[in-house]
């Protein structure tokens, strides 16, 4: 006998990219960005650590909310902290997505979002992204008991955007919320936020995890408008992010001189690592994230995966029923990109 | 309309004790650990926020399973880390409760658990505590759908323990898992950690904020048998714990001297306390935590409460029906205690 609800037992559950915690990697599989965060995040945090860590941390994150607010154009109600968004998407999927409702999703996508659904006892709709990766009419219907449509935007694994009167029009049309999840959106060249405050149905999730060289922090949060924010912080856990970690996000936020020269150095490398690898034959997608998806002609990618693997160099290998497999590929350092295009020239 | 779960939009929302993030108070209100952390938990994060905080963390902690499968005496694949116990018992009621069926808590008891019972839209059945704080026969009745039973012990508000003795049998009983909550065990005499593997429905749940003073960093664990372990694993969020928190309470939990000599020096101030309020005319029910519970029969609680805060003095003014209202009283240091008697002892 089984004491888990059926739905749980059935799933496989969510695998993660691989996170060594021993040996020297070229880690470019979980989309890290490759520099160190800004120097300021940890002496807040080393500050944050002998200033009364034996209390409770401030259940909303204010710090982080004022500075947010300044740094977004949107008044501090209308943003919820997460444990990363990861925590984002489990709040606002347990608070609009009831057993045997249904969310939307593109494909391919963030594989997380159907394991989101499953945890719910929910069902849900993938729906092919069109051949120049924008939506199908059929990504806007309002199917029965559809209560959350999920975009990622720039898109993973594929790098590529939606436009923005693209999601405006999308959010006129579904019947229910649209999560943006634009957890790679400071490397693009445009983003949805201030979409917000144009139609209620539209919110926003960030993280801190890429542009802010974050990901060992966790913290995300969400832009919504302030009625919705206050039905999600029930559905959070009470105090959801740590002293720490507010302490961390709300320098981090603070310091946007750090973030822009970190993403023109990301996109820069970005452009060589797609010329690179074009110049050896693959087919690379134009990406606004800090990855690249592509693919080869000539080399099964599964191969490749492996052989860079055996070359401790971790990239993602990912297979797509019904599209394709290939590679993504985080951006790295000049380096490492450099070591990367040498391995793989004498692959293919 | 709206757009929320009807669950969610009717509920009220858990409110966790007051946490004023300005002025000076003496805070007795959320059972937070009086004195600040071992410095080697403070060393341990502040070396982390320099090793690499652009990487993931460990999805699964093992730095910290490790050392508490050591000090527990278990194999560390028994052992799941939490984002704060709450979010140890938010995973444990996600695997296990889905809609419509139903939980079972102890009435006076932690208020979170019906919450955590609303979210999953499920129902709750409270079972009022014996006379003596035992458990009544029906604690352990074969409800229909009853899929988890919750067992704070200590218990708050109380501070009263159910014995080893009683914990076996209940699970015997019990057609579902128990969750047998020690967030306040290190202050008591005795726990139940060696019977999870006398059990397999018997879990055990702990915090790092109480009695390692880690209230802001957020940290929790369960103590499960393997394949009840695995099934969690896929219920929470891939990186639940961030790297600081991991490195903090990987160096709190393998201090375990100043561990016990923090809890001897709250267990005295704790009987100090209960002998001041006595000796004011209040009943202290006897405590095996860090707080006590309180009335008095000639002053109502909720007056106490305000001219404490007045005095910026917090303590929990709690109001069970049925039951009584009272005063929740944390243990702090020996003067913050002294101080907070002298203020009562001008009121009664």
């Amino acid at each position: 006998m089984t004491y888990f609800r059926p739905e749980i037992e059935s799933m496989s559950g969510y695998v993660p990219g691989e996170q060594p915690q021993t040996g020297k990697f070229i880690k470019l599989n979980t989309n890290e960005n490759p520099y160190p965060p800004s120097a300021k995040v940890v002496r807040a945090i080393q500050h944050a650590a002998e200033s009364g860590l034996m209390r409770y941390p401030d259940p909303l994150g204010n710090a982080f909310r004022d500075r947010a607010a300044d740094v977004l154009g949107v008044p501090r109600d209308w943003i919820l902290c997460g444990n990363g968004s990861d925590d984002i998407l489990t709040i606002v999927t347990r608070a609009l997505v009831g057993a045997g409702q249904r969310l939307r999703l593109p494909y391919p996508s963030y594989i997380l979002y159907k394991t989101l659904a499953q945890l719910q006892g929910a069902a849900w709709e993938e729906v092919p992204l069109g051949h120049d990766w924008g939506l199908p009419p059929e990504f806007a219907a309002a199917t029965a008991d559809l209560k959350l449509t999920l975009l990622p935007n720039p898109n993973s694994p594929t790098g590529t955007m939606v436009s923005r009167d693209a999601v405006l029009q999308l959010a006129d049309q579904l019947p229910c919320p649209l999560l943006v999840d634009e957890a790679y959106a400071d490397f693009a060249d445009e983003n949805c936020v201030d979409l917000v405050a144009k139609n209620e149905r539209i919110m926003v999730s960030r993280t801190l995890s890429k542009s802010y060289a974050l990901a060992g922090l966790r913290f995300g949060y969400l832009i919504a408008q302030p009625h919705l924010i206050q039905q999600f912080i029930k559905v959070k856990d009470s105090y959801n992010c740590d002293a720490l970690a507010i302490a961390g996000a709300t320098a981090a936020i603070d310091d946007q001189a750090w973030l822009r020269e970190n993403v023109d150095k990301v996109r820069l490398t970005r452009q060589q690592l797609a010329d690179g690898l074009q110049e050896l034959g693959f087919a690379v997608l134009p990406s606004q994230a800090n990855f690249v998806w592509c693919t080869h002609a000539n080399h099964a990618a599964v191969t490749l995966y492996e052989r860079l693997k055996q070359n401790r160099v971790l990239v993602r290998y990912m297979n797509y029923p019904g599209w394709q497999d290939g590679l993504r590929i985080s951006v790295g350092t000049g380096e490492q990109t450099e070591a990367l295009l040498a391995l793989l020239k004498a692959m293919v």
